[in-house]
C-alpha cells in the first residue's frame, strides 16, 4: 500500500457562538496517509466505519479541540494494523476517542476503547443506543437520581439521545414521567412512541402552568439550565434531585456570564440536591451500574428504543454538528463515514 | 397550687426584613398559668430551664410560628407533671419544640424529646455542643461532606456554632480548613483557638483573592448564600461538593427574589454536587452517624469546643435574635431561663 487520500474534519478556528460549517470547521480532501507506515506509537490503524456527534463537542471546542486538527469522538471502526495486544487486523472497535477522519490512528488508553462483535448490534446502534448517549442516561440515572417508584421526574430535550433514554429507563421503573421538546412532532413521538405520562412543546407551552399541572417534580434531568432551570427549581418537592446532564443554553453563548438563578436558598429550604456530571469519570468513580450486560437486554426486548439519525459522509459532520446545538436534529446523530 | 405568672416570648407581627425587638417580638409578663390544671394532651408541664436561639428562627417566622402565640425552640427543662410514659416528675429533659415561656407544656412527639442527665453536661452543654447546632454540623458533615483526608474545606461564619463545629470536625480528620468570620477578632479565634489552617475577614478582604492563595475548594460549607456562593462555585475543584445549611443573606432579604447565581454550569462542567439539608429530617433519613455516642467524648477531650454567648432571662430573646441575625453574637446563643 502507498499514499491513501484521509479526508478529516479540522478545526479550523475556535467559536464564541455557534459552530459554523466551513468557518469554524473544515472537511479536507487533501491530506494523505501512508496505511502501511503512519506511526502508531502502541495504538491501533483504523478505518473508520461510523461516528457519532455529541452536544458536548461544542465544549471540547472552547477547551479541548487542538486548532488545525481533527476533532475527535465516538466511531466504530474495523483495525487495519494493531500494535495493541488483543487487537487485530480485522477486530472491530468502539472507541470515544478517535480522530474524525477516514483512516485514524486510535492510541492506546483511548477512552472506552474496546472490542465489539459485528453482528451483536448495528454500527448505528453501537453508536447510539449502546453507545456514550445511554450509557450517560443510565449511569447518571443510577448513580443520581436515587428514584423511587411513583415519583415524577421531568427529562429536558426528551426526545434527544440521552433524554429519551433517561424516560424510558424512568418509566420501567414505575415513576411517572414529563418529557420536554422543542416541537409538536416530537412531543407526539413522546406520547405515543414512548409513553410517557406528559409530554410539553416548550417553545409553545408555558413551563410553570405545565409544572403546575402535572408536577410537582421530585426529579429533574436537565440538559438546559438557565431559566428552565431555575423555574422547574420553583416546583419540585421535598429531597428532590436535580441532576445536571448538560448546559445547552450555555454551550454558544457568547459571553460566558450565563443566566443567574435566583431561587437557590429553595436548595436548602427544600433540601434539593444537584448534581453535575460527565459520564466518564462517574462511570470510574462509580461502576457502570451493569450497563453493558443490561442494555443489550433491553434493546433486544425493545424496552429501550431510541431515534437515530442517520447521514452519510464526514462532509455531514459540520452541519450536523450545528443542527444538534440548534434542536434540528430528531434523534441520536450518527454519520456513516464508509462500508466496512 | 394556683395560678402562676408565666412570661412567654409572642410572635406579634410578621417582619419582611430583621425581626425588631418589640414590633415582631414581644415578651409578656401579664400571662398566667395553672401548673395543676393545665391540660397536657399525653405531654409534659416543663419548667423551663435554658433555651437556645438559633438563626433559622427567622425562617419560622416567615410560615411556621403562629401571629399571638409564643414562638418555640430548643429548651432543656425540669418536669413539673407528666402524662407521658418514661417520664416523670424532677425528669430534666432536651426538646427542640417547647413554646418559649417560664411553663411549657412540651406535646408528646415534640421534636427530638428526650430525657438528660443533670451532671453528664451543663444545661449550656446541652444546648450547645451537645444540642442540634453540633449535631447539625455532625451530621450534615457525615451525610454530605464525603471528605478524604488532605482535601481543602472552606467553612463560612466559621466562628459560629454549626461553622465551629463543622470546622473543627474537618480538622480532626486531617483536612485543611479556611474559615470565614465577619471580624478580626473571630479570625484570631480561628486561627489561635481552634488552630484553622487559615482564616480571613470576609468584611475586610477580598474573597476572590483568599481563594486564589488557599483554595482551591473541595468543600464549601455554606451559611451565607448569595454572591459570596457564586465566587467560591467558581473556585472549586472538580468533583467539588457544596452542602448549603443556611442561607443567611436571604433570610432578612425584603423581597424574595434572592441573588442570581450565574455560574451554574460550573456545577456541569466540574461535576459539583450542591446539597441542602435540615438536620432533623437528614437524620430521619440517613442516621445520626454516631452523634449521641461520639460528641459527648469528643467534647471532653477538649476536641471539639464551641464559644458559648449566655444571656440572661426571657427578655433577652428578641433582641438576641436579632443579633444573631446580624452576627453580633460571638458563639452559640443561650439564655438561661430560670434556676432549676
Amino acid at each position: 500500500m502507498t499514499t491513501t487520500k484521509n479526508s478529516s474534519v479540522i478545526f479550523s478556528s475556535r467559536p464564541d457562538g455557534f459552530p459554523i460549517p466551513g468557518e469554524h470547521l473544515q472537511v479536507t480532501n487533501d491530506a494523505t496517509i501512508n496505511l502501511d507506515s503512519v506511526p502508531l506509537h502502541g495504538g491501533l490503524l483504523v478505518k473508520t466505519i461510523a461516528l457519532s456527534v455529541d452536544p458536548y463537542y461544542r465544549i471540547l471546542m472552547d477547551r479541548t479541540y487542538k486548532l488545525g486538527e481533527p476533532i475527535f469522538g465516538h466511531i466504530v471502526g474495523r483495525v487495519i494494523r494493531s500494535e495493541l495486544e488483543g487487537y487485530n487486523p480485522g477486530d472491530y472497535i468502539y472507541t470515544e476517542e478517535a480522530p474524525f477522519q477516514e483512516y485514524a490512528v486510535v492510541t492506546r488508553g483511548a477512552s472506552q476503547l474496546r472490542r465489539i462483535e459485528k453482528d451483536a448490534a448495528t454500527w448505528v446502534q453501537y453508536l447510539g443506543v449502546l453507545g456514550m448517549v445511554t450509557r450517560t442516561a443510565w449511569i447518571g440515572y443510577y448513580a443520581l437520581a436515587k428514584a423511587k417508584k411513583g415519583e415524577t421526574i421531568l427529562v429536558s430535550t426528551a426526545a434527544g439521545g440521552v433524554g429519551s433514554a433517561v424516560a424510558q429507563i424512568a418509566k420501567e421503573q414505575g415513576l411517572k414521567v414529563i418529557g420536554s421538546a422543542g416541537s409538536d412532532e416530537k412531543v407526539k413521538y413522546l406520547k405515543e412512541e414512548l409513553g410517557l405520562d406528559a409530554a410539553f412543546n416548550y417553545k409553545t407551552e408555558d413551563l410553570e402552568a405545565v409544572l403546575k399541572r402535572e408536577g410537582p417534580i421530585d426529579i429533574y434531568w436537565d440538559h438546559v439550565g438557565g431559566k428552565t432551570l431555575e423555574t422547574v427549581i420553583g416546583n419540585m418537592n421535598p429531597v428532590g434531585r436535580v441532576i445536571i446532564c448538560g448546559v445547552i443554553e450555555q454551550y454558544n453563548s457568547k459571553d460566558n456570564t450565563g443566566f443567574g438563578v435566583k431561587n437557590f436558598s429553595l436548595i436548602h429550604s427544600r433540601e434539593l440536591t444537584v448534581a453535575g456530571f460527565w459520564v466518564n469519570p462517574l462511570e470510574k468513580r462509580e461502576g457502570d451500574f451493569g450497563f453493558f450486560k443490561e442494555m443489550p437486554k433491553l434493546v433486544r426486548e425493545g424496552k429501550i428504543k431510541i431515534r437515530e439519525e442517520v447521514r452519510h459522509g464526514l462532509d455531514t459532520v459540520p452541519q450536523f454538528l450545528l443542527d444538534i446545538q440548534k434542536g434540528k436534529n430528531v434523534g441520536k446523530a450518527v454519520v456513516i463515514v464508509a462500508d466496512e
